[in-house]
């Protein structure tokens, strides 16, 4: 496995693999790998000839007041279990490489940006469909791998991508859970013991909502104000948002009738965890 | 020569061209071709294996009281003079192939984009840096060909090809100008016979400031009143600025010292026409 610090380096080595034929899947992280990444880097490295994953905690996604400073790195770690999943390439630049001196220019996915985690996090997806876009001309995959448990970051990249004609494919892999239903996500290390305790607490309420709907339930203000009573019986808990939305357009519906995107964002002591399903056909 | 209408068609034809070794260069238009252009194409044609010509009249970098209705279309003549040119294609786009239901992506590049024209043209530059960002992504050019008469845009793709890692060099070739002096342009057609005999005093105010700067004045506010004067002597023009700036960062400079880009809009008559200079070394 290579590792590449410089998208000059990068983008020859495959440019040049590229011409011979070989197909290239892409998976861009911010690192602290969990088994959600990990089950993307397998099904990169099962379908392309060559899998790349990109190790990059990116600054112009997180707010003034968030945890960019306390995120979790730990690269020989991610190095070791990228190789293991089926990884052939890491590119792991630092910040100076990816935002030079002078460095001004953004890509902006309109509408779909404010509302969910964009209304309470400004400029975050601005600065994800930024990264996405610069990671996408660098590594130049064939097909990238997101998680569903990003439902929204998943939604604006496809439409980024459909927008200005970038010629990859985008596959979204199904959330990876915890035995006890908790999503995994590289924030989780920041929950105490009792929060980690608590916190399944958020997935026990999108299904007890889907079991609504399978009931008949259509009504969406009765959906959320059940989820909200669950998860407010654990202490600790703050919900920022629970949304019940199209799921390709990410528009606020009233009643659930078709496909439907249940997604939350809920502060868990000072840890914020979003977690999200899809209902199917709704009823 | 070949003639493409979709996204999907030309990028698939490219891509097999590219896999194949051929280079590509491109020549990003919005039309009704005048001998500026055509040197590009003729460029484009000798320096790479396949030449590609857009023909595009992109909406969303006019203003909205500005002449994108009436700017100039004339698709058979363009084809004939891109074909006589050496153009091995052609993309030729309806606006809803380039902008579909729902588009809602567009790449920002910021500060140099609020100065010079930017300043009396809000969301000119995001317009041009999202189609041509949409065409590189759709061309896949190995090298792309823009006019020096069109300075700003010129620095603003440059800016964010850098920026967002787009595999593509750009080329910036001089401006081509009839015998009398005036910068060729799309927009000359809408001139008056007057404005014509007056508009080359646009170049005239440009090669004064350089005869002044040669001769040892580099105060700037002194070069401009100068330029401004002798535009002034001719009836129907309208002074929007006078700019000097550095070449690369476009940021006003008080005394000319080393390169110095001398720009200018003007609007003769209800004509809008843009100029520029570069004066090499200052003194």
């Amino acid at each position: 496995m290579k590792v590449f610090k410089t998208v000059k380096t990068i983008q020859d080595y495959i440019k040049l693999k590229k011409c011979r034929g070989s197909s290239i899947g892409f998976v861009p992280t911010m690192g602290y790998l969990h088994e959600g990444h990990l089950s993307l880097i397998r099904r990169a490295h099962k379908e392309n000839d060559i899998s790349v994953v990109s190790i990059f905690v990116n600054p112009t996604q997180f707010g003034p007041k968030e945890d960019y400073k306390k995120y979790p790195r730990d690269f020989k770690r991610d190095e070791k279990l990228s190789k293991q999943a089926g990884a052939d390439l890491i590119f792991y630049p630092k910040v100076r490489e990816i935002y030079p001196e002078g460095y001004r220019t953004y890509v902006d996915v309109k509408d779909i940006t404010g509302t969910l985690c964009g209304a309470s996090r400004p400029g975050h997806f601005t600065g994800v469909s930024t990264v996405v876009a610069k990671l996408f001309n660098t590594v130049q995959p064939d097909v990238a791998y997101f998680g569903q448990k990003d439902a929204q970051q998943a939604v604006v990249i496809k439409q980024m991508v459909r927008d200005i004609n970038m010629d990859v494919k985008i596959k979204v892999m199904p959330i990876v859970r915890e035995a006890n239903g908790l999503a995994m996500s590289s924030r989780n290390r920041y929950l105490s013991a009792k929060e980690r305790i608590d916190a399944p607490v958020l997935y026990e309420s999108l299904k007890l909502a889907r079991r609504l709907i399978k009931a008949g339930v259509q009504d969406v203000r009765s959906i959320r104000s059940q989820m909200s009573r669950i998860i407010r019986s654990k202490g600790s808990m703050r919900i920022e948002y629970i949304s019940i939305v199209d799921k390709d357009n990410l528009k606020e519906i009233k009643r659930v009738k078709k496909d439907a995107l249940i997604a939350l964002a809920v502060k868990v002591g000072k840890t914020r965890l979003i977690d999200n399903i899809v209902i199917k056909g709704g009823i």
